[in-house]
């Protein structure tokens, strides 16, 4: 069940001391034994998500950052602005792992047969701590995947695809029947285009340049609003009155741009010849906040009514309320689809040591659409 | 059933050209004749509400209002800057009646039973149109008041009253187990802190100056929290530290107040060893916006984690979830209670004509706590 090659590996590590001190390094760990129904991954690629970030870095302040340690045992270290530091309290001094998911190939299993089975497998997992050498899972965080799949390319299985699964299942749970999205270039924002395409799901796709809207246009969108566009909210106007949509998935958070998205809705409904009382249109609008590329105060000026709600949006709270069997089926989607709907593209790969450097911190602490870090801990 | 005095009476119209110029006047109009089971109401007490002054001078600029017309028939018009006319589109060149409830004395009944018993009593009702001198209203509108209240005492049975039980209601029902309200040294503020008094809810009050703080504890409150200290995010964390209040109702609607909330909230929640993951507490903090006192955008500094949600609140669809037995159950208790806990004060009692002076409008315009007129339409 063990030979000793797995016996011990690197982990990455974040830790915010209560001096406001953020601190990344890796630390080398025993892999723990399997237990009947588990096994023992070697991840080969594992995605730096925007979630992934969050808990990466924390509140802070990246352009602090500076490197010590060794070659071999990188560290970063980074100041977290006193005003922002109360908001970490409840991670103070205390060293987390990082990574959502991931895959890699199966070296070792518990007794049970099904894990057994799953020996020399390319698997998928959302288990967490997966910026590691070896990860000890239960065999029902993995997932198989078909058969010449690399992990590569399997390494985004669950954020980014669960993600776009559920803002569609979202919108319709919730009555409307069509969505926005900000941010629409980034890596989740082609696969939830994708997504809409496949399920004739109307999508407004709210991007940041005209590059990014020739990139949206090449998969087949319908609905692209620049938001650097003098145009901008003309066009976001014309593009909820043809699609009605009145819920919105919104990766930015900060500035405006929710507040447009509301008052763009309620034009849209009142140019759709919906009755306005006196507290505007009775149509409720929606916007989710799931991320924060601009950390700064969200500007929300009230021109819509009263039937409106801004709020946050997170994946895993929203997969509980669906449940286990809506889980399972998603994910089953997923790997049947996990080379065309929900593909992922990555920028770079790098090593765990490689993402403790000062220029790849600086790179995708960017967040920047287009650009997308794999880190394979299995390199040197 | 008619004897001709009642046939005719002024009402007050709205009226808001696409041109942008609000105009407030005086319409002289016949009087229904009841159906079989409608009165007709002499009404002799209506308050100026908030939630009418939103329909009265829509989103006109009233330091542009000017009069005009003549003493017997006075005219206000005032302009809607071009930016703020489309929120106003649904409303153009509707002469709409004002005032959502009052009270007054039966002159007239329809051939039923149940209409011919209230000829002659004191009813409150909540209708619309109330800034008339006479309205005919179905049976079921009306509300017979005690014996021995007057038409002033009835006035404001229903909207404050109302709105105060479904704030309450609204925090049972989602789950939280105590509240916070801004604004709270108004008229609804003062109702509001006597029913949470009488039903043990804890209910955390944001004033705006040290002369409301007092005004709040005379009335027996025990968290009073005055935005305008120096101190305020760190009184309001510890009040809701020991309310464990995780709803506000916001009158304010504008600026950092609702921000500020869910921050103290936060940060309350981690006083009191809630578990805080990668994206806060996720424990939900909601802030309802009611009101649109500063009428500025809402600026969110999110620091709070990702369960939260801003939104609009409103009385009307609120009562239609929550059905008409619950609805009736609370104006019997509001009929009952109406001398203590949902009393209303009034600062002034003016006519119909005396509401379109240029003096009144500034003062009833101001929107300030502490400032409330009463319209007796029987006045000359």
């Amino acid at each position: 069940m063990s030979d000793g090659n797995y016996s011990r590996g690197l982990q990455l590590r974040s830790e915010i001391s209560s001096e406001g001190e953020l601190r990344l390094s890796l630390l080398e760990i025993p892999t723990p034994a399997p237990a009947p129904d588990e096994v023992v991954i070697r991840i080969e690629a594992t995605p730096i998500n925007p979630s992934d970030i969050g808990l990466l870095f924390g509140a802070a302040d990246m352009r602090t950052a500076r490197a010590s340690g060794t070659p071999a045992s990188p560290i970063i270290t980074a100041d977290v602005p006193p005003q922002r530091r109360a908001s970490m309290a409840g991670r103070f001094d205390q060293s987390l792992p990082v990574g959502n998911e991931g895959a890699g190939v199966v070296v070792a299993a518990g007794t049970s047969e099904a894990a057994q089975a799953l020996l020399g497998q390319t698997v998928a997992a959302l288990g967490g701590a997966m910026y590691s050498q070896y990860r000890c899972l239960k065999l029902d965080q993995c997932l198989q995947l078909p058969a010449g799949t690399k992990p590569a390319e399997g390494a985004s299985c669950f954020v980014n695809p669960l993600t776009a699964l559920c803002m569609v299942e979202t919108m319709r749970r919730e009555g409307h029947t069509a969505l926005v999205h900000t941010a629409a270039a980034s890596n989740l924002g082609q696969m939830l285009q994708r997504l809409c395409l496949k399920t004739g799901t109307k999508l407004v796709n709210i991007v940041r340049n005209s590059r990014q809207v020739q990139l949206l246009r090449e998969l087949g969108a319908t609905w692209v609003c620049d938001s650097s566009s003098a145009a901008f909210t003309d066009e976001l106007t014309q593009a909820l009155t043809e699609t009605a949509a009145t819920v919105a998935f919104d990766a930015v958070g900060g500035g405006k741009l929710a507040g447009q998205i509301l008052n763009c809705m309620e034009a849209a409904l009142i140019r759709n010849h919906v009755e306005t009382g006196r507290y505007g249109t009775s149509v409720h609008k929606q916007v989710y906040v799931y991320g924060s590329l601009d950390t700064g105060p969200t500007e929300i000026s009230r021109g819509f009514g009263m039937s409106w709600s801004v709020g946050g949006w997170l994946l895993f709270p929203f997969l509980q309320r669906i449940g286990k069997v809506k889980v399972q089926q998603f994910k089953q989607r997923i790997a049947s689809e996990l080379k065309t709907t929900f593909a992922s593209h990555y920028t770079r790969e790098v090593s765990l040591r490689g993402a403790l450097q000062l220029e790849a911190v600086a790179d995708y602490g960017r967040r920047s659409t287009g650009t997308k870090y794999l880190i394979n801990p299995s390199l040197a």
